[in-house]
């Protein structure tokens, strides 16, 4: 594989699933593994199954269902879970263990009340229960964001040892800086022996809006995996969006990082998932949000009218849009009113464009949106009363 | 004014609400004015005063309304905008004009069909126009982002030069790395001469994702304003969230960034403009969402139930929201489980809880929260079942 190119690891199902109120039956879950393979990922995490028989279940149905990604079972750092995870992917074409636990001095001290040379015998004991069933086993560093990096390389050096195929390394609390976790993952890639024979991965968290920038930075740092959501959804503020980092790379070419997915998808996948889940997309979400490509202030839709690009540097058709949209507001201006009225068979002159455009701005001041219907109604009004 | 002082520049009134359906009326635009003052932001955005006259109007009224902060008013570089901004904005106590013109090589060529030398020339016209109404004149150089820096620096010291007081280099189509953009405000300030009379703005847009982290890489590089709004609303994916970059130069203290934002108003603030607007906020949206500081996974409600910090960074209160939450489903554990079975009068011992935990599983696996009551209900029936 050329050494650009990053794997698309879609947690959707398993940390965008175990959000309040976003809870999947079985028959979703694999409705919707079936059109991320059909969106190109890499790698889909399937759940978390020894957290109840229900998820279980689903990892196992989504082993059966997809063809081409790898699928992946979350276990804690303890036998039972690794086995059941083994068991849960063990009908899939290419099954993953993904297995870790907390390296942090917040979660050695405070959550795990253990200390960090018993981490490490944890965290290799727990790689290589998982080489047992599978010989793909992720590892993750909890809380890796607020790790010590010279402690962190220690314990990812002792899993890469004991056969971690790749390796996760979260900021599970959405606290680090994109140029500090870059250079996090740099860290490693410099210091840790062996690192070469594995891929690092970034699982980034959205606590101070940073997910996609930090996940860039890791990738322009060495990481080869991405893990992400669609949407963004995940454990509080989310994970980082999946089409923002696939259109980061796809826009900015010079980064050189490349991946398969086939962006006209994302708007559809986008709505099925917020649909199932009935986890609503803001209007104003990147990409897939409804006004993403929506404009209404006057200096911008005259702009857009002229040459799309002078506003939007995605051609929404490249993500599954149909059109950019002209709405008619009060901030709007001569230019889109005239757009509109042409769309709706009324060639206007300027001087009949300034006679609408005075009534239109009366109306607009009323309403939210100006519709075809009103438009329509207005130009017979105006143009009947001037010729009159 | 200490160097490290970030002014907040809040334009939820103007880029915000010139988004399909955020229409507000001139009294919901005072009532949040109003509001955005007690906040604590150095500058509102109250409008773009020629777009219509419900539009001046409320200019006018914000500028009678509050005291502290500078009232904007923006304009294009066109005379009659400038004078019309400056009418709306005389009653302020600290008015500021906002013009400005489209300087990359898309907008002068399609959008505003001119040369290079006659925007230099309408920009430095604009500045001096309305420099005769107010002594405080942002200007605007439209699509900076995609803006050669050599021409950006050429047009920046003219207006300079001119008398502009903030320098706004808006990366209007949401294109910039953020590595990309903070060298570009380098460039300005290693570059322009002059520069150092005025503040230079950041303005970035969300289209991939990356507005707040181009506006954090802005201020690192040497702006001292920073353009956004409340929950991010804005043309298409909208603006910088004024919540995120205002808590990552709080949980950042290192990067040496003040400003005198009142956090604990964030989430009242984040609600008033959401339902104002009718304009939903999504539940996974950093810092303002429903589910920021919620927990349903297992793993994560131990580490919080434990010691908050370990999966939290920021205090709730700190933003104005009263506890992180502790949701049941079938994601959650043993620990979850006996926190929340306590809150409503039960102390389980550990046997009670395993027998109270598989009853829970079978519950959480069909629906999609299991609420309190739920929980009263199985631990009655379990416990008495089994004492009997």
């Amino acid at each position: 594989m050329a050494d650009n190119r990053i794997y698309i690891f879609d947690t959707t199902l398993r940390d965008g699933e175990q959000v309040p109120g976003c809870k999947l039956n079985t028959e979703q879950k694999v409705e919707i593994a079936r059109e991320l393979e059909r969106l190109g990922v890499d790698v889909i995490e399937a759940g978390f199954p020894i957290s109840s028989p229900g998820d279980f279940r689903s990892v196992v149905e989504i082993a059966k269902a997809v063809n081409e990604p790898v699928v992946c079972g979350l276990s804690r750092a303890v036998a039972k879970d690794i086995e059941v995870a083994a068991d849960a992917v063990k009908n899939a074409k290419r099954p993953r263990i993904h297995t870790g636990i907390g390296t942090s001095e917040s979660h050695i001290k405070f959550k795990l009340q253990t200390t960090p040379e018993k981490i490490i015998e944890k965290a290799v004991m727990a790689v290589k229960h998982a080489k047992r069933f599978v010989e793909d086993v992720e590892f993750y560093a909890e809380d890796a964001g607020r790790t010590d990096n010279e402690f962190l390389a220690r314990v990812i050096e002792a899993v890469v040892a004991a056969g971690a195929t790749v390796l996760n390394i979260p900021d599970t609390t959405g606290y680090c800086l994109p140029e500090e976790y870059g250079a996090k993952i740099r860290y490693l890639r410099e210091n840790v022996k062996g690192i070469h024979k594995a891929i690092l991965s970034t699982h980034c968290h959205n606590d101070l809006g940073l997910a996609t920038a930090n996940s860039i930075a890791g990738a322009q740092n060495g990481a080869r995996q991405i893990e992400c959501t669609i949407n963004g959804i995940g454990e509080r503020a989310g994970n980082t969006s999946l089409e923002e980092v696939v259109m980061i790379m796809k826009q900015h070419q010079h980064l050189n990082l490349v991946n398969q997915i086939n962006t006209p998808l994302l708007n559809p996948i986008s709505r099925l998932v917020s649909e199932r889940m009935g986890m609503p997309v803001q209007p104003n979400k990147a990409i897939v949000g409804a006004n993403a490509f929506a404009h209404s202030s006057g200096i911008h839709q005259d702009g857009v009218i002229k040459k799309r690009e002078t506003y939007e540097i995605i051609d929404p058709l490249e993500v599954g849009v149909d059109h950019s949209k002209i709405v008619l507001t009060a901030r709007s201006g001569r230019a889109a009113i005239a757009y509109r009225a042409k769309n709706i068979g009324h060639n206007l002159t300027k001087e009949e464009l300034d006679v609408v455009y005075s009534g239109f701005l009366e109306i607009a001041d009323r309403q939210k949106e100006v519709s075809d219907d009103d438009l329509s109604k207005l130009i017979n009004s105006k143009l009947s009363s001037a010729t009159a």
